[in-house]
């Protein structure tokens, strides 16, 4: 099976402009078939603050009312994406910046009230994407860059998590390629002790995860992306590994980040 | 050769939700291959003012600064291209939506600064635009929704004209389909009295255009559209309408709007 490279990068990729830059040299360098998701980074939350939009938070999570999805859309959607692309084609990697609504790519319903909590428009990601056109794609050897979101096939665009929209893909795609899901961070790693950055866990397997839980050791914000990293293994992705976007050739070649295997 | 239309639809359409729905309920049933291309409107403007970034104008237009791009990509390129894309999936559309730098699509260059004026960071269109993926694009049945950006090859986003770019795709896949041009605007094509609504002129040819132009009957504004037009029926579109796109199937049906022809 040929392999595919899903990679998704973070807030702290897309602030700093130097390290977004090196990071995309390295992507576009990657040999075989690969798909960016990016987040969206600090951008939104200072746009909200120039347009007087008032962030709603409700037990920490930002709740997404009309004028937010409209300034994510803007800045995810157009600013980020757009750029990431015209970068990319400037190193000849044939990218297409694209949301979940393009192609129907990734439909997805809008979250229903939880704990009588309403997250307003955004998106739980449902099944039934069509693998074909992603193959398509993939095929003909363009590149998709996927912003943030998604939509619910009645018109409207949703908020969604980049991680799960990584995730849905590289699980989506699997039974058609050899998978190799990559998680970009601010940290080299899964880290024994966060306060050193060489202390990276080079393999964590589910024996060791429960460890790790066991003695509070993952920090809360590593705990979903590691349930999503065992998530996708069970469903047929080949390789998960979370590290950070400088070291990505080292990650490739298997000297860098943490992998998150089965056994 | 099979036919292919090309419609631009300027701000007067995207500002005005109902307009722009029941434009799109046309649009998504019209039968064959078709590329939408959009303008801005006023939102930009508007979330200009929002964010306090003035408008720099020379002689009536506008400069595009650093600031300015930012606004139109996150815009055009983010706000309004993937709404309009979510919408026509909801009416079984499956639209991809665009800017130039996707794929390479529309390459353009900076334009150079013209009479000592800098227009900043806008895009001068270039040869070179890859027809090959356009028609791999639309015999696969996608519909593209075209931002006004295109890019410079070197990672700069440019801010561009749209109805340039609808013509330079018309001229462009006019070798390969027979392409008509249709531009939806406020009013119901050309006027022969501009107080008029019903005062349409239905067909213009070249000897006709040289007449309303010595009579001082086309509007300054109307004169670039009609440029513009018979710069694409000379370089091989079959076809230029100009009409209102609430009449866009009476346009198609040939019982609305102006015709621009050859002969």
């Amino acid at each position: 099976m040929e392999q595919l490279t899903v990679i998704k990068i973070g807030g702290n990729v897309i602030d700093d402009d130097t390290v977004l830059h090196s990071f995309l040299e390295s992507f576009a360098t990657l040999k075989g078939k690969k798909i960016l998701v990016h987040g969206g980074g600090k951008l939104a939350t200072r746009l909200a603050e120039q347009m007087g939009v008032k962030q709603q938070l409700v037990d920490g999570r930002r709740i997404t009312d009309a004028e937010t999805l409209k300034i994510v859309t803007m800045v995810y959607g157009g600013y980020v994406n757009k750029n990431i692309v015209a970068r990319l084609q400037s190193l000849q990697c044939t990218a297409l910046g694209l949301t979940g609504a393009d192609m129907d790519l990734v439909p997805a319903i809008k979250r229903p009230l939880k704990n009588d909590i309403d997250y307003g428009f955004v998106g739980d990601l449902v099944p039934g994407a069509d693998t074909q056109r992603w193959r398509w794609l993939l095929d003909s050897a363009v590149t998709p860059v996927m912003a943030p979101l998604t939509h619910d096939g009645l018109g409207q665009l949703l908020n969604t998590n980049a991680d799960t929209i990584a995730q849905e893909i590289a699980t989506l795609l699997s039974p058609f390629y050899k998978v190799q899901l990559i998680y970009l961070f601010e940290k080299r790693g899964v880290l024994l002790d966060a306060e050193q950055e060489d202390s990276v866990i080079p393999v964590i397997n589910p024996v060791r995860y429960a460890q790790l839980k066991e003695e509070n050791i993952v920090s809360a914000g590593m705990l979903p992306k590691l349930d999503n990293a065992f998530a996708a293994l069970n469903n047929g992705v080949a390789q998960v590994i979370i590290g950070q976007s400088q070291q990505l050739s080292h990650i490739i070649a298997g000297t860098a980040g943490t992998r998150i295997t089965h056994d």
